[in-house]
């Protein structure tokens, strides 16, 4: 079946079973009762393949300051995936001005100036500045969770503008994150085996815009820079990313002015799940009833 | 002590205790897994409260689209609270010359243009495209939970300009909603007591947009559709509403096409719950010592 067929009928169930609810925005998604209580529990399994970790909470609201994403290089990278905030300024008069463009079907959309916030395209990103200065020794490391906007409007319920990401985030000495990551590589794998998904992990690259794209994701890749979890959602040809690790060396580092215990640039490196694409992951290999999901499965799931 | 005094002493108070962490933006925060937690457990002390209802439960990621929030109202009564979603077009000159502006420290936002995507003020907007249509007899009872934006930079902790709202939200003929909202008001005075919070309930008001916005909010009191409940977070002289009760009449119904069983236009009413402010509310009553709060709260909590 060709891709975007597939993708077309995964939707066409999932919205039949009523896990998800269209929207007028595509890759908008309202999320049923069942829905959210599975990936309540599919988080709650992500945090148990952490726990021995003793990782910091931090939990931040989906928005991030124009100057941290500007610092963050996120614009360098993927402007076109990036979402800004703009707010009204105006007085009465311009109100009615702007109500007037507004009854007309005009586009009103430049009577909003910039709010000085963008939406945080990971969940990790508030969390680089509040690591600047210097760290403990041993470094940090920060779990946190949030919803993330990426603008890239989609039949795909696996391709949402706004998804939920857990996150581990980990900052100190080059060596202890690349270890850290390592050890997760196959912890990822074991979490993907208990769910029962037939996952592999593969080397992967960013979506970079643009030609010079193409460069910076072969640079990515031949550094192995960025690890995927990959699983069947709509598409077994083209599985979808449900997990990723990624090193991002000094580039957090340097930008957010994060040091180690001996005033080195610190390195950093994360391991998001992506909650929404693990459920429907679990739903497409499982089947639409929970009930009859593996005995395995259910009871890591405590269904 | 004057009312800004007492703010910048609660919220150096919250900080001190690790409860919220603050960033670059007034009124965006970090929460700690100890803040996460409490809100967790109060969220669930409100979905009992509701639970014999038997609710459908929805979730929606916190954008609505521009034409959802065009119809919404929202923009004739609070433009200078929204939040609008830009996103970047171009081609690879036009980044190019978007970089250009961003390294040069200029405003860069020019760049992006409307994506239609809003955010969401209150978590009850996307339930009303949802319900467009004819609705069962009896109507429908949605209960829904969001992060919410308000564009309004503060300094209290209290003003998030982004938090979340857990809401039940009533659609059907107008007796039944009003005696909907009713049944709400004792429940809302009957939760608050059992936290053990020293909350009162009054007529309100909403903060409506500039010199017009009087007469709304005049308008809005005499006819008792707004009421709320309030406890003291950062100023005892100036309580905070938690919780709050508002009766729409026609405003939605007409506005999404929803419709009862006998083809009239549908009423409908909310009840909302101010996570964060719940949160705080019982740390300034009870003191920052979450294991010094009375038994019989923290038995309701599972503390």
């Amino acid at each position: 079946m060709p891709a975007n067929t597939a993708v077309i009928a995964f939707r066409d169930d999932v919205f039949g079973h009523g896990l998800l609810v269209g929207t007028d925005v595509p890759g908008v998604y309202g999320r049923s009762g069942e829905f959210e209580d599975t990936l309540v529990r599919l988080d709650r399994v992500v945090g148990a393949a952490g726990a021995a970790d003793d990782a910091t909470v931090l939990r931040f609201p989906p928005v991030v300051s124009r100057e941290v994403f500007e610092r963050s290089g996120y614009l360098q990278s993927f402007p076109h995936l990036a979402g800004t905030i703009n707010a009204f300024a105006g007085d009465d008069a311009a109100h009615r001005e702007l109500m007037r463009v507004v009854e007309n079907g005009s586009d009103w959309s430049a009577a909003f100036t910039s709010a000085r916030l963008v939406l945080t395209p990971a969940a990790c990103y508030p969390v680089y500045p509040a690591l600047a200065g210097q760290l403990p020794p041993g470094g940090r490391l920060i779990d946190v969770s949030s919803y993330c906007f990426r603008h890239e409007p989609s039949e795909d319920p696996a391709r949402m503008q706004m998804f939920r990401m857990r996150e581990h985030v980990r900052a100190g000495e080059p060596e202890a994150v690349v270890a850290w990551r390592e050890a997760w590589l196959s912890r990822v794998a074991d979490l993907a085996a208990a769910l029962g998904l037939e996952a592999r992990t593969d080397l992967a690259s960013d979506p970079f815009f643009g030609r010079g794209g193409k460069l910076l994701a072969l640079n990515q890749r031949e550094r192995r820079l960025k690890i995927e979890v990959l699983a069947t959602i709509a598409s077994s040809d083209q599985p979808t990313a449900i997990m990723s690790l990624n090193y991002h060396e000094d580039h957090f580092g340097s930008a957010f002015g994060i040091v180690t215990g001996d005033g080195q640039v610190a390195h950093t490196a994360c391991v998001g799940f992506g909650l929404e694409r693990m459920t429907l992951a679990m739903y497409r290999r499982h089947g639409f009833d929970r009930q009859g999901w593996p005995s395995p499965v259910r009871e890591l799931l405590e269904l």
